[in-house]
């Protein structure tokens, strides 16, 4: 069964804001064996609303529709659907009372523009918001199916949760989407595609694979895709995954589509040891990935982003010696930066980054790019020097995901053998 | 004069890749006075690539396309491009040349895979690629103009502003697109938009507002179009804005659209002064912010991530006793982090976060979302105790942006009156 997403706001396309409700949709729909043929998205006008639907719908039977819900005078998604299907807005007094409910601490918030948020469209079937005060609608016209829910990520991604994906997996097909994504990491991609290109040829024709390149770490997705049973469709992709494997073991660092953050995180829970980091260029990154997801305070212990030389000095312990003759950015610092922030933090592995993240500050010897990491664990301290390309954003970021590969690569294979 | 975006690849549509390219195009494009009528994702498929290539010709006459551009099997653009327009891949000797140079200290690249790069559509006007591998193309048809470039982020912004952006210019028409936004914090977005009705009642036609709402902060965007100089254009909505302000004044924190850090960031320059945070619920999200663009080496210190008691205490000097009796969360505990690691860092100003992330962790009287924050200077201590409501990543955002809105006030406005 394939959809399409629609996603609506002049901001989208104007570049102010960037629209992640589709990936969001598309992950939820490809659970149900639905899948996304087409993203489209078009300004709050109503002539462009209103033909991307016909266009959607001369595709396609099941559209998703984004934005436009809100309060105010840009927001006009409502009106145009009541004349698209030719109905008219009336008051639903269940969304009425939940809107008060919502705001019953606010009473600033109860105004009469709020109020518009109760008027629906006569012909839809409206859906509890839990979260918010715009109503969810489902349209259900000529075999056809739309569903409108709000551009306010938090808000699109309960709505699917609760409300939308329960109806869309009644609807049931047998058509079984499956995703198996293998990351690897320091292979260029036309030397990985070489290399597996056999094993690429031999996939069956339902199976498709991707590759995915960023910060040095490609993801392969293989998808598969046919009328059958899940769990065998997912047996199958795991019989080519393993095949694929051994063609490129020394590169692969994880075998499911995770954040290299989160695979750090449950190897150190699995360990029950505990990390901390001291970062120069990386600036906190490192930190706020580790910090990201629930569940980091029981292995993330804290972090000092010691950008200043006096700050690696006095808080990490750095030598004024070692700054004044070899440098920030050098394998002696970094050493240091790493073992003073390990005992500092009295944790079992520690982190370090010192580089020149540009643009600016670059020199002959030590050009924009020029990264030192270090890894240590009570008695060993490992250290690597990168070289990385691009802008200050882009080095500070690939400097983050090598730094987690490396501890990743210390705790589970390497350290272990 | 209008155009229309395709961005093309699989993983955008099955939600595993967010597209940032369109934004940062449609950005590029309205400095030129073209705007974006609509933006098309499709897979990597041929007919799905011909056909929103022939839809968005139906309606504009330039278009502009990312991806598909790589080596491997799944990056079809390029021939269906050919069959597109009726021409064939022919080798191009500069582009040879130019991946040659760019691979030369890497051999392993050199592979029979990427020789495949230096093949182009006849029918096409090659553009340099700087920063990598893919030919940039521009096709020239029946009054028709396309563009197309990778879809890696660095590589389709280079191409942007080095080799499309100067040929669009000369395409210039007098059309002209102002955008100006006025940031406001803390005010419901209903509550704003009665409080400015009239205002916005009685902007000329060719000028629209826009609500775009965030983490308690509101853009408020006004959009001016029309065939106009561009300076006259720009007179004129600096007129409106200059209307509005006084309507909001005790919201408004700025009137360009920049992202708090960075009106944190020139704050702190103009004055000559520097930062430090010590951070636990927001683990490092205000450091990696504050550390994010160029220059902040001249104001940013550094950052004590304090996410174990055990930091706070011994790196940041919190009393045990304060830990034991009030707990983390507690105005007690922010202002001794604050003052800590102003003293520890040696700073002007220092910035402190601690509070209840989620998803469990949370109490009858601090439920999750408790969030007590503080900045301190010479002499002061503010502190502030927040509820914010939603995910984890919500909430760590949201007390994110209210520590450096609070900060961004106390050298601004208020500490100067």
């Amino acid at each position: 069964m394939q959809c399409e997403i629609i996603v609506i706001g002049d901001e989208l396309l104007i570049g102010q804001v960037i629209d992640t409700n589709s990936g969001m949709l598309a992950r939820y729909l490809n659970t149900a064996g639905i899948s996304v043929g087409r993203t489209t998205a078009v300004h709050d006008s109503a002539d462009d609303i209103s033909n991307a639907l016909n266009e959607a719908f001369s595709r396609v039977n099941l559209v998703l529709m984004t934005g436009g819900l809100g309060p105010t005078k840009d927001d006009i998604t409502k009106t145009t659907l009541c004349k698209y299907f030719n109905t008219r807005l009336v008051e639903n007094l269940e969304v009425k009372e939940h809107v008060m409910s919502l705001y019953k601490d606010r009473p600033a918030v109860l105004n009469s523009l709020t109020a518009t948020q109760w008027l629906v469209p006569e012909a839809c079937n409206v859906l509890e918001n839990r979260v918010g005060s715009a109503p969810l609608m489902e349209f259900l016209h000529d075999g056809k199916r739309l569903y409108c829910m709000p551009g306010v990520p938090h808000e699109a991604q309960v709505a699917m949760e609760e409300q939308i994906m329960p109806r869309l997996r009644e609807l049931a097909c047998d058509n079984v989407i499956v995703h198996r994504t293998v990351i690897v990491y320091d292979i260029p991609e036309s030397s990985l595609a070489l290399r597996i290109a056999e094993w690429e040829g031999n996939l069956p024709s339902y199976m498709h694979l991707a590759y995915l390149p960023s910060n040095r770490m490609i993801r392969l997705r293989l998808t598969a895709e046919k009328r059958s049973v899940a769990s065998e469709l997912a047996a199958e992709a795991d019989k080519q995954i393993a095949e694929l494997l051994p063609l490129i073991k020394e590169y692969v660092i994880a075998t499911e589509d995770k954040p290299i953050e989160v695979l750090v995180g449950e190897a150190l829970k699995q360990r029950h040891e505990t990390v901390s980091t001291a970062e120069s260029c990386t600036g906190g990154k490192i930190a706020e990935l580790l910090n990201r997801h629930a569940g980091s305070s029981e292995f993330y212990f804290g972090t000092i982003v010691a950008y200043d030389n006096s700050i690696k000095e006095y808080v990490l312990g750095v030598n004024r010696k070692t700054l004044d003759t070899v440098g920030a950015v050098s394998q002696e610092t970094v050493t240091a930066m790493v073992c003073g922030v390990r005992r500092l933090m009295n944790t079992s592995w520690a982190i370090a980054t010192s580089g020149v993240a540009g643009p600016s500050g670059g020199s002959p010897d030590k050009p924009v790019g020029t990264v030192w990491l270090a890894v240590a664990c009570e008695g060993d301290v490992w250290t690597e020097k990168r070289c990385f390309r691009g802008s200050r954003e882009q080095i500070t970021t690939q400097a983050t995901i090598a730094a987690l590969v490396m501890l990743h690569k210390k705790m589970t294979s390497e350290y272990n053998h």
